[in-house]
């Protein structure tokens, strides 16, 4: 029996119903032409949730796999890159794309602000021998969104190809692949989709597969090797190898039940969560970490832990007293954020309600000065 | 809907219904430290089972993850490897091997047949410089069984670290990490375990462990990585990444199930399954593929297609109707194998009979000269 | 661990996966709009399953509760009922109706045949006083089918009300209450809709309606009651009592089932499955306990336990042996009929094979005369 | 999709993870041995959770059967029955008992207050006559206890049998039948125990047994009967009629989960997420319905709806703002009474919490003068 009683972290988070009883059902085997066609139709459904025009590919581990394969693929050795680091996870993929670049340039900025469109513009006309710019739309560590619409515009103006990451974003807000000019677009399935950890969903352009088949260093033979998987979703095509059946049974109801309540309501309720979380935070006496409210994200609310406050030490404390599971931040960070996830399941303001209630219970009790009750009326009213 | 009624093929089988069950667990978050406890115990677990004295390591996508991630991180830029090729598996690591080792040196054997020890050995005296030895013990494409207590014995004795592919062998039979000198020992979730795949379960040595960590080659920071996961399973460290927490639950449950039947009682199952299926095929008048008894694996028999008759087809037409999912060959075997799996749930004498009924009946649809009621009471008789 | 592989009796059968994936949705509790509109919509599902003008009826345990219901609330006091026996449910009816009526006359025939509406005609006309015809469709105890629309027929001609126990052939086949003119038609959830024991699903027509609205002795504010259910169906009324959610949930993935599935194909299933199991067990050596086929069930297929041979130990060995659980006889007949079911997921001609070919080995084991090998020929010939 | 997030009323509550695991075991045959033999194995971890001398007794529906089981069980035609109603189910008891005696006669006292164990006293010396005494241990619809130990000591001392309604207490707090002098004690799988509804468990005393035997007018081939299931529970019997073996598995998952955690911890987590939610719901402004804390059960926190508001329109607001679905009262209470269910899965501090800060801002919105802060703040303080 766990303490755990409720899971409203950064992720991942419990499955919906919809996700759970799907893992009950049958497994069958990789060279069942029932399981061929029905991998054909989940990435039909996925490559409608991602708004693609070219099929969606599915790898198959948790989503870091497609950011690893992304930088294993796309960059060759002769390139030049762009790494956005706006964060932990930005940073994190600049030594990735080190291992297969010739060069990595890098913009960094503060991790509580996001990449300025501009600056990206200005680094690609200083370099225009840039040939791939890599960004993180969601740096779930901070809770902090990029400007990906404007900086894939910016890149595909200047002929770079862009990799997003947006794992921790995608089916919580409107962004895809095609809108924000991404070339590599990764996303996961235990995010906003509600299912669990196993696979990971990639768009990949035109562009990007041209230049991945043109790759001789592009792994193949590989669970990094996305082009193996190129055409693996063809019903009449073989696997490169076992796929994960039961977590494409699982990718396959969340797909329906994303697609089921309707995109656009799925983002509302995202949004109104995050909304509601930041309001009753505020009157609780929290400080949002993103430095403005523009910024930050609708799936992942970060706060400032409160001064002389271990966030690691609160997170703990929140799961002892209360049941309820929180994050804290990362890396360096670790100690300083306080993060609520408002993710699929949890994406409903009375879930914020209750993460904020039980987060300033144990604040209190910890010594810091919180009004618990105006947070809670504060979340309550934004609901 | 499904036309499968029973999946009895050479893998990944339907769940056993305890794992199915524990599919619909709740799903933790990783930093949870009841999610971090319930790893660690699950990680004892499949050391128990895998009868290993230092702990196990689990790797977060299906067992090719494991022989790939074997291949980079233990063979170093300098080593030679002996490769051993008794099958299509065999014969694919090699390439592997060949990406990071200096020289690989082969034995390969015809398929219907295993590799002889002896042949080993010589090749050890010949090339003292060997550092690794690669070996698939069941050729799951085959059905055939290679020696590889006694190739353990040989390799040690010459001081080569040995690599053995246990995935559909593992936890159908009596065989493990230590009795058989194993130093990278890879085995699989969704065969004789009963599971989905999802994962890949290692079992590493001293030895290894200290080659690895000297390797400056090995992967790191990467989903190829074994030493990234070294120590993930203690509840006291993190992961280096989400680990995949539904197929953890199912890991759990498939590794319950393994103890609480008994290893010898499922490993018994397993035989007496693949005995009552030669017995019948026998007596339908079909030739067992390996050459001999002796070699043919408990967890897969593979039959040659009758002359003239395309093994694809057959296993198509026995779906169409009977609803039953056996397996053809793989490659250029494709068309010439006839597989039957007996694995974790399937591996019950009244399967072998349920296969080869359906399969007696689709090969005298299709022409082949059978006698299927004497198959079906030769395996009745059997089991 | 059950010893239970495969449950191929005369029912509860195990159950379809997208009704054990039901069983894992939220339980919503009785006074939630939410449940009361679902349970509306499961309604109307199963009263289009029924082919029914007046709205389904369901109540909250095993099917025997409606056919104890229906006596109870059906006859009066002052009633002449006529029992139609022909099996041990029939006759064991009579009981039932024998506590409500003032008179219960019966027509019996032995237990290998059916009853003839000839007979029926002939009873109504020398009592015309008769007011409710009691009939078993189908004898699960010896797979034995009545003509109940040419009793239905005959009943209605003479103004009788008519209850038709439907248990175990609804769904298994084309009969529905209007077809037979029934007044009360009882079906369950755990026979061929491939559902589990809990829930009992009735019409009733407008005649029965009047008849128990006016019947003073019809049970209320009782779990026997069939009219405090009548409009509870409807989202705008509670329940007379908490309905078992759980069992609502299973029979709405059934019932989805079963219409996506096209009631013809379903019927057809279940039809050429007990054609296969027929055409077996005669090619074995075995003779079916109906007189005629033209009276044997799809469902169910009964036949003689060879001279000297209990049933009931046939059915022990065969599970022993085999795993496959069968169904013995029942009552004084026991230990003189072995059943095979093809109910729902076991109605496919291969599950047939499957239980012939564990019960001939076992038969022959036991000493009986058969010819396992031909019996099995048979049956897949027939499929 | 529901609208419904948390169910937090007065029962059903959603089931425990592990009940709903267990609903995706296979179903077995009710002649299956290894279904009676987990069926015995399911009654003898029912007697142990009961505490009880004799083995327990499952009815095959929800509680309600139990209840009216009891009355027709146990009560014979001569009998005079003393009916204590304390609220709505009380009350409703003695219509039950009423169809079976010769006389009931009955004490009632508001229904915010308890049955006087001196009243039933002075009752059973007034009336030496009374054969059987029936009271409501936990009356739902109120949140109200009786003192069923005190009444229980004056009953046996008066050697009148006694009926206890332990259905939304039992395993929520330390009562039981022997206790309590129970000669019929009916508790249900749907509260506390944090199962699905669907079965009913008895405990029946010797002194019961021996009664129900000698009453010529105990049901017996019914639904309704007892005595037909009093050996049913031995693997070496059989069952009256099909047993709902999916509920069967979904018990013996709640008796196992309550066994694990341990029932004085099950019983302290209830008691405690009460007294928070008294806490809170008294420093929001709200009142108890029951006149004092002393009677007021640990399972269910019942409050008066705030002058002018209607109780069932409070109950639907909430759950269109918040997607918590909580209980008004019953009858003539509906509109009168709020109830917050602490049972099983929902009995947590944590979850008074969300109850209270969900209903608080309903309140609020709806005109009533609430704190909300203050009352949320409470109930975190108390947990």
């Amino acid at each position: 029996m766990s303490e755990t009683l409720f899971t409203l972290g950064a992720g991942p988070v419990d499955l919906y119903p919809e996700v759970r009883a799907a893992f009950t059902r049958p497994v069958l085997s990789d060279g069942d032409p029932g399981f061929l066609s029905f991998y054909e139709r989940v990435n039909d459904k996925l490559t409608r949730a991602l708004e693609c025009s070219t099929p969606a590919v599915i790898l198959q581990s948790e989503a870091i796999l497609g950011l690893e394969a992304a930088a294993a693929s796309l960059i060759a050795r002769g390139d030049v890159v762009l790494n956005l680091a706006s964060g932990i996870y930005g940073k994190g993929f600049g030594y990735w794309a080190a291992r297969y670049a010739k060069e990595v340039v890098e913009i960094e900025v503060p991790y509580d602000t996001a990449i300025d469109p501009a600056a990206v513009e200005a680094m690609l006309k200083k370099h225009p021998e840039i040939a791939v710019v890599s960004v993180v739309h969601h740096e779930t560590p901070t809770g902090t969104l990029n400007p990906v619409r404007e900086i894939g515009a910016v890149a595909r103006r200047h002929g770079a190809l862009l990799i997003v990451d947006a794992v921790s974003s995608f089916a919580g807000m409107d962004i895809h692949p095609e809108d924000s000019n991404a070339d590599i677009f990764v996303a996961g399935t235990a995010k906003c989709l509600g299912g669990a950890p196993g696979l990971t969903l990639l768009a990949v352009s035109d562009r990007a597969w041209a230049k991945i088949e043109a790759n001789k260093d592009a792994p193949f033979a590989s669970i990094l090797s996305i082009k193996d998987w190129r055409h693996a979703h063809r019903a009449d095509r073989g696997f490169p190898f076992t796929p994960l059946m039961a977590d494409m049974n699982a990718l396959d109801a969340a797909l329906d039940r994303y697609a089921a309540e309707g995109p656009e309501n799925v983002w509302r309720r995202h949004a109104s969560t995050a909304a509601a979380c930041r309001r009753g935070a505020a009157a609780m006496g929290l400080d949002l970490w993103p430095r403005s409210e523009a910024i930050a994200s609708p799936t992942v609310t970060a706060l400032k832990a409160p001064d002389g406050i271990d966030a690691e030490a609160v997170v703990a404390e929140v799961l002892r007293r209360h049941g309820v599971m929180l994050s804290a931040g990362s890396g360096e960070l670790a100690k300083k954020i306080l993060r609520i996830g408002h993710m699929g399941p949890t994406a409903h303001p009375i879930h914020a309600v209750l993460a904020l209630a039980a987060l300033g219970a144990t604040l209190g009790a910890m010594g810091a000065k919180v009004d618990i009750g105006a947070g809670v009326e504060a979340a309550l009213a934004a609901a």
